[in-house]
């Protein structure tokens, strides 16, 4: 039972322009009891397609996870596949019963005839309880294999894989005589600034020959990412894996905003509140994509006061008092006036540090002298600490936006810990 | 040769967190020439792995397409997995290696010993050109299916797949005895403000028995999707899915705000533009997702002036005139206070109509009386015509953010089509 395959069910994830990210929370969360997924299958709403993958993945694997097919329509045919490939019959089941109609209760609603449908399990099926929704989940075991059906809803998936799932299965690994299998071990570490090929000269020769752990990198528009994967035993992780992470951390230095599942926001966020400081932002370009990350994390509003989303020239002046002169002069974007809206911010909120973007993100407000992709960033933090810097982004109007915010926070992160070591 | 799997290969798509884009691209354009995808895989770089995977594709599909795993560094091994499934040998091919040499060039870079490997191509394929990146694919058959190699690198791919593996298979599909498979047509609605099972209940009778018409639903935190989906033979799907579409259309009316690709932020706009109004935003509990939503389309300076991101209640009086007594007299989060933050607004701002959000998105900040998910919206299109509404939403801050912004747009679509119509 040390390897697995998860299967994701919905026509949507077919055609329809949805991609399956359950499989990512799944493959990460088994990782961490040595369960290592290597097949992932994606199949739509069709119950012989479901029962053909369902036995395929029976053959090669000894757990079985799969995501979606047991909503209350007439499409959510996962119940029957597996009663199908198993040949145990579905009945109503009065456990899922209860905790569908005690969820729906909750909201003041009782169950419809296509909700009843979600009491049906196959005879010798565990029923899962589902604590976020109302469709129940259920764990059986068919030939060698464990079979788990998750609702496919994320936030429902993700309950039941901490609360039911990961702890039933890890029960099963202590349980049984097999040796059991190291955790895989995986650290990650979010860089940005460096293009991916400048991440991997820096990371050349770090790990010896034979050194049984993996390195991986992979670039998107917020970063490059970098992991160290093994499942080598315990002993030797230790000494190995603890080396090669203060490597990455020495060789990549400041380039890490964050290791793990931590991200940049949340990085700027534990710097503020350290400093016991607080942000204003004024953004233009980006819309609202800054406010909208520091806002994200928890708590925030003990260090996040207002911001600005000054999209027009005349908002730029009203909000931030950015003199229209030297807009005319310079233009909206423009290194001058990303740190008027940086002075303006700080001054008009009192924040002790303010944070500005200005840029075009496209497709069209290009000129001559200013392109698609060009981005002014500001930052006030009193006094004559002012300043802006100038950018220059490649991709389409989303991916300009993305990166702009990123380098935004990065700046603010950088000039956060140039301050906490003055 | 009528159905179709695709097979993405990559270590990172399994834990890296990373989701698995190019099999829906892939998917679609298929479909377009009467193809379905009826199965997908994901597989690590794992050479027996890729081979068992592709084994089994071969036996249920007749055309399998394969991404990634083609490039320079060790890791890539789709080129091997598919010599040693079908027994083709792996040679270096000229036209491969001139194509590659030539793109290098244009880069100002010679092949190294990596990229040296991308020109072995297993005998009896082939090549693909490669006119944006390095790599170059191929396609073989092999007992009865097609197998088709692209690079994992999406602009590649969908390159490749409109320059070559598209009409490459549609020259075969009109060679072949077989009659020509009838394109697969999907209708797509997207709904807000309606619970799947109420969604579903009034699309209950809709489809005849027989109708060779299949309906799906899918629920998300921004609403519920509806498809149609068919592939019946033209004559017949002009005449019963006009009048199937003119049925949703008529059954879920106003509840759908966009169809096919669009998106609620781009219905507002059109309707925004259409009346030649300006819009600014007022945003508590959202942080700035609304403005960042309204500003993603392109050209929405034409009709988005500005948004205030006022998180503390200091901001909320700073920069929209909120009295802080009627803040400390209702709470921020409150209707009066949703009211007086888009007036607030709508003044200062000088814009046609302003929408405000206030709402606790937890997990923390709830009291006795205001649980998370409490979420005010106020709207103030001029003179009397100021409406707040409240909302409870369920979900985690993330989720709740979401459905507040959705929410908050929605009502903006409503007053507008209403106010088209008056």
């Amino acid at each position: 039972m040390s390897t697995a395959e998860t299967i994701a069910i919905g026509s949507e994830l077919i055609v329809g322009g949805r991609s399956d990210s359950n499989s990512l929370f799944i493959a990460e969360a088994l990782a961490g009891i040595g369960i290592e997924v290597k097949f992932k299958t994606i199949v739509g709403d069709d119950q012989s397609d479901i029962a053909e993958v369902l036995t395929t993945a029976c053959r090669r694997a000894g757990i079985v996870i799969m995501t979606g097919g047991l909503g209350p329509t007439v499409d959510d045919c996962t119940r029957e596949a597996v009663a199908a490939v198993t040949g145990f019959r579905l009945a109503r089941r009065k456990d899922a019963f209860e905790s569908m109609r005690a969820r729906l209760a909750q909201w003041g609603r009782i169950p419809n005839r296509g909700q009843l449908r979600q009491a049906l399990i196959p005879s010798g099926a565990t029923v899962l309880p589902n604590l976020v929704g109302s469709a129940p989940g259920f764990v059986l075991t068919w030939r060698n294999a464990r079979v788990v059906a998750l609702p496919g809803v994320p936030s429902e998936m993700q309950a039941m894989m901490q609360q039911s799932v990961i702890p039933g299965l890890s029960n099963q690994l202590d349980r049984s005589k097999q040796a059991h299998p190291h955790p895989i071990t995986r650290v990650i570490f979010h860089t940005w600034g460096l293009p991916e090929s400048d991440v991997d000269s820096k990371l050349q020769g770090l790990i010896q020959k034979r050194t049984p752990v993996a390195l991986g990198l992979l670039a998107s528009p917020t970063g490059v990412l970098v992991s160290l994967t093994t499942r080598a035993h315990r002993s030797i992780k230790e000494a190995v894996l603890l080396s090669l992470v203060e490597g990455v951390r020495t060789r990549l230095c400041d380039w890490i905003y964050a290791e793990g599942q931590g991200t940049l926001e949340e990085a700027v966020g534990r710097l503020l509140q350290q400093q016991k400081l607080t942000v204003g932002v004024a953004e233009s370009c980006t819309g609202g994509l800054i406010g909208y990350r520091l806002t994200q994390v928890p708590g925030s509003s003990a260090y996040v006061d207002r911001g600005a989303l000054c999209y027009s020239n005349q908002a730029k002046t009203d909000m931030l008092g950015v003199p229209a002169r030297l807009i005319e002069q310079h233009g909206a974007v423009s290194r001058e006036v990303a740190e008027a809206m940086a002075k303006g911010m700080r001054d008009h909120a009192g924040v002790s540090v303010a944070l500005s973007v200005t840029g075009i993100a496209g497709p069209g407000g290009a000129t001559e002298t200013k392109p698609v992709g060009l981005v002014y960033i500001g930052l006030d933090g009193g006094g004559d600490d002012v300043m802006a810097k100038e950018f220059r982004f490649h991709g389409d109007r989303s991916v300009i936006r993305q990166r702009a915010a990123q380098a935004a926070l990065d700046l603010l992160r950088r000039w956060l810990i140039a301050r906490g070591e003055a």
